[in-house]
């Protein structure tokens, strides 16, 4: 059945997701689609016709059960399993990504952190501490990897990347500002910055282009 | 002409910029939709209705000026105009926004870095000092903040969005892992790394589900 869910309701999942778990935290047990609505700004139809992808947790009068529809989709988001992650780029990215405590929570785990800078040779972060990039191998070989997170310049994310997928690891975080062609297997979630930052840059031009249209 | 450009074409143009600059790097001077198709895997009807949006600068027989069109999706994004940019939060994410050389060359200055942690106090990042959230206002006072990126826990980022809003800052690049209540006149683009990873959780499950059920 999940088969038949599209890319745009997958989109808005983790938010569905982040908003649950607040609350989770808040205690609060049961929560009806209006309500759902009125805080995540989406409309209540729009959340009916999201949830009835996948079997519709909603009872009439009673509405969503929190808890069981944070499972649900977490489940179906692959949450309910632990991901071995490392880290190649072991900068100020890097280490960001290795100190958020949050990301162990979800199941996320870093277990190993490499760069190419010599400097960074045996500092440890939350208890990781970074390899040479040439220790890769051999720590593929050793362990298992479910995700690489690529923070390291394009100019070197290409051969990375590649050389992660010759020794089996079939998916990568991509935060390198190059899209990486990889065969159809390999699974790619890229996060471009600079694209972000242009995204908000013309939504400032057009916000003012509409105030001197008003003028 | 522009205000009829759908957000999908919009959150296509970064891409087609980071190609045409790094063609403009190679000193191509010219491409047809053909290979910038291949390049960026768009199909090449889909390159030319996208183009056409704002006024098809290709030509019969020609193809694309490669810095004609960089230029012209630059301005249309915004990017022939500097922003000055402040990051708050200054731990290992506002440093490696911070260090990021490629955010200036696009035009986005970082004036003002900012925390709370007094152990920062004093430290530079590419020469820019980071001063302690409660010199902001003064600061905003005496400088001209286009953006401000927040970098910080979602405990705090909420509150300091508000400040932020009435102090004038109209552009938020917000990394806290929440959706912020901004008024309309505040553009707001949002980098939510779980929400990312979820995707990438997501994906991996799938394609392991695909896999089993080939079985």
């Amino acid at each position: 059945m999940e088969k038949g869910i599209s890319q745009a309701v997958i989109r808005r999942l983790p938010r569905y997701y982040r908003y649950l778990g607040e609350l989770l935290e808040d205690s609060v047990e049961r929560i009806s689609s209006s309500e759902l609505s009125a805080r995540m700004r989406v409309t209540a139809s729009q959340i009916r016709q999201d949830l009835n992808n996948f079997g519709g947790f909603g009872q009439q009068g009673y509405g969503y059960n929190v808890k069981n529809l944070y499972d649900e989709i977490g489940r179906i988001m692959g949450m309910n399993q632990q991901h071995n992650m490392i880290v190649i780029g072991a900068g100020n990215l890097g280490q960001a990504l290795a100190n958020y405590v949050k990301f162990e929570k979800m199941g996320f785990v870093i277990i190993g952190l490499f760069d190419v800078n010599p400097a960074l040779h045996g500092v440890s972060i939350r208890g990781v501490k970074v390899r040479m990039l040439d220790e890769l191998k051999e720590f593929l070989q050793k362990n298992r990897v479910d995700i690489a997170a690529l923070t390291m310049p394009k100019e070197k994310a290409g051969k990375v990347a590649n050389m992660l997928v010759e020794l089996g690891v079939n998916a990568i975080w991509n935060f390198a500002h190059l899209d990486l062609e990889v065969p159809e297997h390999v699974v790619v979630e890229s996060v471009h910055l600079s694209d972000s930052l242009m995204q908000l840059s013309y939504n400032i031009a057009n916000r003012e282009d509409e105030r001197k249209n008003k003028k």
